[in-house]
């Protein structure tokens, strides 16, 4: 009974007999399962539909639909697993156990009774488009903001024009980011959301360890002035790329330069979109809100309607499969325009030594700008590169740490175009 | 065999054994009517297949699903429920029809065995989204740009500074518009899919005379200025809203001013828009291809994979229900902000004259311009309203059009938040 869990209740209960009718089907909360009742007592669920043991749910011959609202990789996969062997239909709100263990509980589900809609994207309905409304398409690029928390610390940043860590003090304060802030800020819920797109958009189950990660921590005030002065928002931008020879896909998560006056340019606050470039509609987009518990609530309860569907007799209600034969892009292969800053100590001889780390790396300088640092001794330098490549940007990080003349980490936003 | 039937035919061939794994069934082109062979002959359709009857198709007994891609209302509505009556399940992109006849055609399907994606926003999901992923939703405000052929030519009055006239010239060139530009320009496709739009969120088939349908004929780049100085786009915005005291909607086709950082403010070109204001997503905006062969059929394909789905014994795909006690709200209870544009004669007196026009319809004005006019005897009046109604709107107008010292129509775009 969680802040999800509770919504869906909530909504199950007040919208019963509207629900019923549009559902055209009767439905029963039969079994609540939570470690402590407080908020199901507080809900008013009878105490003796309650039970600290989940397997009074998954093994209740009475339930057909379980939802699986526990978040956690372990628990959620043993139970989810059990739920499906008994026959069970699960719908599931939780990105991180299909991240890990999707191949394993898809298959369990003959591809037909586990449903995720809430896992990417809140209330956008990302995985009923792709698998259904856009079933005629093959999909060259999926990409988006999958992280309200990300956007909205960002939105901030750029409107107040206050530095990462005093936004996201505020948004911990006013609970729109969590205390633990590293699965939001550094990339990995993003992450697990584009592991998901990959299989959505490839039927490729892809590791962590194959992508690019990177959050949005090193984000500086520095960059946003940047952005703005040349028609740029910041984004965090998950991209599930196909476009290369041969069957391949490359899925990165970074935090991107997007132009102002594009869709995704004004997305903004705890706002999520994705992106769709199918080979038939072109380019679809598709936003709304990534999180709450309205929001998530609506996604779970359209899972429900399309479990009673395939509960009543419907087919499968849209295709996923697996094509374990497509391969992962080359760092190489993987095309970008760049936009880098340094931070130099400022003398002679700086410019010239940083340049030429770029040339050996094969990296052309589209443009270069100086600019002052809050400490006199330093200096900002940011490079915008013509066409390279994530393995080109990846030598050449790993030579600027290397090098003493450059202050702190460096920092990288691919340009999205 | 007109341009979506192509595409349709092309696609199903081209990816027959992609989509029969997806669609887990098999498929066949049985038969095609058209009254010119010539295009069917084209695309390589053996000669036996084609029929001018169209009887021939909606009696065959062979046939499951039937695609009435002819367009227009008769023709269409009589082969329609012909083949519902023959069991067929019917897929269609035929807007026109589904707004005038669609209480007759859904109540033939049952409301189970008619699909019309294609009808709204081309490539955009909306139906789907609507009938199913929102189904938890009570729906607010619908809202969005409808019409490909108006975004495109307001896109390029924005960036080229050209009049209207000129650049609908240009677009029937290069293929943008019609010929006959009456249904896109003066609003009336926008009203047909506005109508099918109202269905859904309310259950209400609601008639054009019913609604406020103004096209773009009359913005001129004298509204682009203004726009543009004040952070604005003009769109030809439909509005379906369900915001008022009672169960009650109204329904409008206007041009408007949309802030130009908003999503909507930044979808340009062919590009269509759709957001929905439902009580638990709060704003969701679904933004794709309005129109074109590739993007409409993605669309009609995807109702054929939910026409199979239904053939293979699958329950209702989404909720269709009527309610006829919704009223349609009184052009009092339609609030909004308003932009009047007024060519008046300049000489003396006539300011106070306009103002004491609005104070008798209870408008207060919020903010007044006056700008040159081309005629060194006439003057450009613009005056942005406080919150005020359609029906003091509406009295404006007939007021202000039998004054004398108004030279030309006074125009009106609503100012939308």
């Amino acid at each position: 009974m969680g802040t999800i869990a509770q919504g869906v209740y909530k909504h199950l209960t007040k919208k019963k007999s509207a629900l019923e009718k549009e559902f055209d089907a009767k439905y029963e909360l039969v079994k609540v399962c939570d470690l402590d009742f407080t908020k199901a007592l507080e809900l008013g669920i009878p105490r003796e539909k309650l039970t600290k043991n989940a397997l009074d749910v998954v093994d209740d011959p009475e339930i057909d639909i379980v939802c699986e609202l526990i978040g956690g990789v372990n628990a959620a996969f043993d139970f989810t697993m059990r739920a499906l062997k008994n026959g069970k239909v699960v719908v599931s709100a939780n990105k991180a156990v299909i991240c890990e263990k999707g191949k394993q509980i898809f298959e369990a589900s003959n591809f037909e009774s586990y449903f995720f809609e809430a896992s990417v994207g809140g209330s956008i309905p990302i995985i009923k488009v792709v698998r259904e409304a856009l079933v005629a398409n093959k999909f060259e690029h999926i990409y988006g903001i999958l992280n309200g928390t990300c956007n909205y610390i960002l939105t901030r940043m750029a409107n107040e024009g206050s530095p990462f860590e005093e936004i996201l003090a505020d948004a911990k304060k006013l609970g729109y980011a969590e205390a633990n802030d590293t699965l939001d800020v550094d990339g990995f819920d993003t992450a697990h959301k584009a592991v998901i797109l990959t299989y959505l958009a490839t039927g490729k189950w892809i590791k962590q360890s194959q992508m690019i990660i990177e959050g949005i921590r090193q984000v500086k005030q520095q960059d946003i002035k940047w952005a703005k002065e040349n028609g740029y928002s910041i984004k965090l931008v998950a991209s599930v790329n196909t476009r290369f020879r041969g069957k391949k896909v490359f899925t990165s998560v970074r935090p991107a330069l997007v132009a102002r006056d594009s869709v995704l340019g004004n997305v903004n606050g705890v706002y999520n979109a994705v992106a769709v470039e199918g080979d038939l509609i072109g380019t679809g987009i598709y936003i709304g809100k990534g999180a709450g518990q309205d929001p998530t609530s609506s996604a779970v309860i359209s899972d429900i309607f399309d479990a009673i569907k395939y509960l009543k007799g419907g087919p499968k209600i849209g295709d996923l499969c697996e094509h374990d034969d497509i391969k992962i892009a080359d760092l190489e292969e993987v095309k970008g325009v760049y936009y880098v800053r340094i931070c130099v100590k400022d003398k002679p001889g700086v410019l010239a030594g940083i340049a030429e780390k770029f040339a050996r790396h094969g990296i052309s300088i589209e443009l270069m700008e100086q600019s002052k640092h809050d400490e006199p001794s330093k200096a900002w330098l940011i490079m915008i590169t013509h066409q390279t490549n994530e393995k080109a940007i990846k030598g050449l990080f790993a030579d600027l740490k290397k090098t003493t003349v450059v202050q702190d980490n460096p920092f990288v936003l691919r340009i999205f175009e």
